[in-house]
């Protein structure tokens, strides 16, 4: 068994965020299982490699590729590691400036990994504190007045 | 201005239970504004009658036809109506015999309708004590193992 | 049995504004029941006369004296009233100019009454929309930076 | 500056398991902050060694000493620890045999302590999915009917 360390988790971020289907293919199973918190409409577990790629497609759609992770620690452990990240986004049709948390997204976010042989296994992102409650409104379909976005 | 009575609001229920285009018509505008409670899938403002209607269709299939409102009380004043019911339904997925919120919905819901000329030109249903909470667990996609349903 | 109407409900709500005891025993009885909506620390079923004048004590303390609730519309039918008010509120330790949840309570909120020999036995607020998960922010302990509030 | 281990990292648990204050002084800095998560009563920011004492003290009141945190791994990196545990527990309160979230608690959450001088000065636990809605459940003052425990 390889163990991950933190150069490989680095090249796992870099190879998904390169879209490189075969780049992609070396670090994550393509049996993977991903968890996505919260209660909005992407929260859940997402079943397969294809179902994560979807889901990031998604999520950068929603919003105008403004979706971004900054590293900020990297720790590894028992067949685990745990990238702490902030995260940030606003959404394609948030009003500009906009500080609404069903526009902005801007938390600490950790995303715990489970490797088997060199490849992600499992992926769950945690929230820390009341973050939660904003993390589900910014992927919500709901704006700050209510309204269905893209109805 | 017509006002409300007990009467017709109880008509207009009947209407919009029957499906009939025509019926619905005599008691709905088709202009009318609807929110829907929580930060589930299903939440937010329907704008048009139309809306309302999809709206009703895609809780019926996800209930697999076991929504259902049990009308409590009808109050009238100030060109409102507002009818307390008892709202239930299970998911079309759900487990036999589950309790879970993610699975089963039961709980008192206010429907407040502001009526025009004897129409319904807005609905807003309301919730108490922390029945938010079940009510988005209830429509959103994921079962109650966090999985998501219909991917 | 004495209907509650109109004008009675509107003499409740002075009567509970007045802080007088005795005119507020003239509209809610000792053994009354209030369900507060949401999670937060206030939330619940108060039972008795003492413990909703006692939380309506707390809120007005919280807020600084700030909270209030306007009145727009009030509904009556089979023994209930419901009066729809726009409550608005900021918390008395809220940066000046706030417009967090956390801080400022500004929303529509419907009070639900029972009423039995014209007196009000049980009451109810219920919430529109997503309202509720801000509603639950603004009369937590946190701050908006998640600070614990009095501690 | 002394990196933490996973022994370390035990030791740190078994110190502050066993109540005894000198232990707890050698793993824990007098002014460490910690972060609860969820909007319930004991959540947010805790400010300094004795503010978390009193937390989880409060907290294993509230549990009736059921309380239980079986640890499943630990990673390392860059100045933080995390343990990823099973935290289990029973509201003292609690109806026998309850799987209401009001009631039981029974999820994953991981604890991102992060060191100064073989010494935690800062604790933040994270949630996954779904979790922070059951886990505000459970520490919030409400019973599964509503009712305000403890009032």
């Amino acid at each position: 068994m390889t163990l991950p360390t933190g150069e490989r988790v680095e090249e796992a971020h870099r190879a998904l965020a390169s879209g490189r289907l075969d780049e992609i293919a070396r670090y994550y199973h393509e049996d993977l299982r991903w968890l996505v918190p919260g209660g909005h409409e992407l929260a859940g577990w997402y079943r397969g490699r294809d179902a994560l790629l979807s889901l990031m497609a998604r999520a950068g759609k929603l919003t105008g590729g403004s979706f971004a992770m900054q590293r900020r620690a990297v720790l590894i452990g028992d067949g685990y590691s745990a990238d702490l990240c902030r995260n940030t986004g606003t959404r394609a049709d948030a009003p500009a400036g906009s500080v609404s948390p069903y526009d902005r997204l801007d938390m600490d976010v950790l995303h715990l990994l489970r490797w088997e042989d060199g490849r992600v296994v499992e992926g769950r992102d945690a929230l820390f504190g009341d973050d939660a409650t904003a993390f589900s409104q910014s992927w919500s379909q709901l704006a700050s007045d209510g309204s269905r976005v893209g109805d």
